[in-house]
């Protein structure tokens, strides 16, 4: 694995602080492009990492992973009458489906998906702002995990367009809590700040048919586990989760803070960083680093 | 694996003639929608079937994966400048997207996607028309397989949406010949009449890395194989794709006559056939025969 | 006069009650559809009226245009650098073109476009909730015009369809205050009650060159007059704006209480009120009383 | 009159040749855009002329008009089942719309409205593609009116988006007659050529109350005179309509040759003639002319 990640280093590191980091609020704006770290958690409980792996950075989207799960948990297949599972076709933050489609986002992690899964879990959390912040200590064995309250608070100043798509789901029935209420448990769940480390051990239940080493503790079952990485494989990468198929072939989910998370079932997890992102969002030399570690696995799940 | 096909039947019989047989054209109106087949094609070479196996069907969409495949022989990575490999999140015949795309179709498995693939072909083969089936008698080794006249001039007869589709990425400069002359080829390939069997095995191949038994030889890269296979699973069940890979867990591809082929990679293929179709326009037995499948052997690509 | 009103009245009298009351807030939806009203002011100073002409009624969208016309006093010609003037095809709270137009309501009379006039006039007046009451107050004539709070306050609580568009056009940068208090002026404006009698008189200036016999003052110049009226003509009657022109062939305005205002410019006001609505929104009978108008008196603007 | 059109012309010359010349066909772009030319028709006969008012241009999409009404006295009301009668709010050939009003074009004067138009007269004249132009030769007196068939030949060409449109909505049932004949003859239509006094002439009905002084005629009633000028008024512009109407304020039809046609109701009819186009596709140069026009005369019909 060490020497694994060396090959893939070697690939990429040309690319690193290729890109632009996000910059629609300072504080991510603010970040070092030039940080790449990779860390990789086996079934068996190995972690091995190169680089910047045990810097925490912001989570953004990946945190939609959690969320869902958490809902999953809630209620099962019930879920699904509230939200699609099916790739979307447009940029993450498109409201034009979300009017064609009455109210219902396309899936889960989509920027409208993940704001029904928020309002799921506001109805059900006594305090629903961190839910998602004690569910990642247990699952990456980390303690210390916190929300970022600047990132958090200058997200929800920046909420605009989040708050247009709530408020329309609202007006189609499809949103129960106050709007602003979950708009801020959401921008917490995104603020939360983790490591590569972090990342791929909270994630490992993924790729071990649902089981947590860490958590010592069956997540979801077998079926349940394959279904969020059919999820994650089929609409985990915006509008790019195509050409992610084609080219790394794995599940996997982005967030604009640089971080990729990719699932190897039956073997290992993955999490990738680097701040600087592409034109569709992701994560530049995170995308290339996976890409390459699939061409020298010689693997994919298809 | 017969033991597999009879827990299986016994799972979907009672679906077999729900649903409702395509009629846009009156040679596919006029099918028994109470036929169903199977069959397995295992990578070392052995067929399992079930029911209907024989019987040659109309194989429709299912014509796009082989139309692809010449194309990419043809033109390899330079074709994905004039198709996307992005599920679309709409019909497989909407006109919104193409529009709103300047004319790039979203993947090669929506209606505009392959017929951009058969433009391609059309600028190759000296007998366009009949490319594909000649292409499909070498890979399931049967000669005897034939175009249904009857259906191809029928779909030619309702040839308005497609044409309005293909006149449409012409006037974005991505269509090269004859909007007419395409048409009628495309027609001549969905018109393919396959059996459960021939499908089965001609598809072998996508689950044996690129490599046909039949054929006794390599049709695509191992690379590439995989890439066609992810392409499949994002994109190959029209606006199911999401529910498809959720319940059932393959790369697969639909055809409005009631088929449907998968693969399990490193495994086996299959080809499931029942007309009746489901509001998506798939198989509705088939479809739940695939989900009972994958149930039964716990396996899945995620 | 009187004798038009009588004939109007008679060709209409079958259609009242036809049609459907407005109920998305209860205190629309409990009034009674069997009333009909109607009121000519002519531009000098008469006043002719039939039926419920005396009864006040809840303005609705018909206070979009005295919102328009205070916040044109305000900003002149730099008013169009947030607003478009152009017809939107689309019904009027449709928010597809808003995203597609990139936060730029298409006209000042679909709701976007209203919301951003208010915006426009919450920057301004000291007590914005009360600024159109206090116009139309002097416009009529009459002092004791009313906001009627349990209309507003019900509003206010279906408010999400508006607050989506509102934050669009934020995340857009075309909104500037509190998105919550803007909507609550709106509404505000759109639960203020007036009679025809009212109404007529109200907007009698836009039939006569600009100039207001009640204030006795010049509201408009007779230039922005003609452009008002121009607008209503091509944009006042929501998606059915060409039906009307069609068929009526004069400048108006329809509000979901019943009201219509229509002008003849040069020569008359007029107000028709009957509560029960059509598809498109606009009063039935209403409707019906011009259409019956234009042909009786020979003549429309075209 | 002969001084208004004095004053017009030292209000626009500097504005002469600004813009640019369509040349989506090398016909059309290699007409000089120095060019200007303006004929009213009075109602009482007289012509009044400036600069190139007798120099023949493509009249493009002006012949809308006359083919609306050809259909109109053949069909009369019921031409309004197969096309709206609403502005657009899209550009001229957006395709989006078609698809979502299932096939039904929004008015007569976008380009899918022009071609149901079309078919419509397709379906009843002996020789369709002259039919407009025999009608245009009686209304002006001019039967010297040629069809440019080089023009012709070129958009047939070019037809790719106007031949996609037609197949559309022969694929929701709203199109009868074979599409590549009716494009000919709308392309034959298009490029018919006149001079401003031609079209100020063959238009001077409309601005008569139906009755043509040329062809000695009621060519359409009172009531429909109206219709066809609401028509003009609210969807005559493509998608600066809006604009148009507050600016200019008078019924108006453009075409990408540089012409526009305008009608004062009850006294004249003008025509105005200038090869650059504005951004919308509309004369720059003319459509100032017009602007300037009202202003003068101090006169809309708003």
């Amino acid at each position: 694995m060490d020497s694994l990640l060396q090959k893939i280093y070697k690939d990429i590191s040309p690319l690193i602080g290729q890109g632009k980091v996000a910059d629609y609020i300072p504080a991510l704006g603010a970040v070092d492009s030039n940080q790449f770290g990779i860390a990789i958690c086996s079934n068996d409980g190995e972690i091995y990492t190169l680089g910047d792996a045990h810097k925490p950075f912001s989570i953004q989207s990946i945190s939609k992973v959690f969320n869902l799960i958490l809902a999953l948990e809630l209620k099962g297949e019930e879920l699904w009458t509230r939200i699609g599972r099916e790739p979307s076709g447009l940029p993450f933050n498109s409201i034009v489906q979300l009017e064609y489609e009455h109210g219902i986002p396309k899936n889960p992690f989509i920027n409208a998906g993940a704001l029904v899964v928020s309002d799921v879990n506001q109805s059900h959390f006594a305090s629903p702002r961190i839910a998602v912040r004690e569910f990642v200590k247990k699952l990456s064995g980390n303690p210390n995990i916190q929300i970022d309250k600047v990132v958090a608070d200058s997200e929800f100043e920046h909420k605009a367009r989040n708050a247009s798509m709530a408020y329309l789901m609202q007006s189609y029935g499809n949103f129960n809590n106050d709007v602003e209420s979950v708009l801020y448990s959401y921008f917490c769940n995104c603020a939360i700040t983790m490591s590569c480390v972090d990342l791929a051990k909270a994630i490992n239940f993924l790729a071990n048919r649902g089981y947590s080493n860490i958590k010592k503790k069956q997540v979801l079952t077998k079926n349940q586990t394959r279904q969020v990485n059919s999820l994650l494989a089929t609409s985990g990468m915006y509008d790019e989760a195509g050409s992610f198929a084609y080219k790394v072939g794995l599940p996997g989910k982005s967030g604009v803070g640089g971080g990729i998370i990719a699932i190897v079932p039956g073997q290992f997890s993955i999490c990738v960083w680097s701040p600087a992102l592409n034109d569709a969002g992701n994560s530049l030399a995170g995308g290339a680093a996976l890409e390459s570690m699939t061409k020298h696995i010689g693997w994919s799940i298809y």
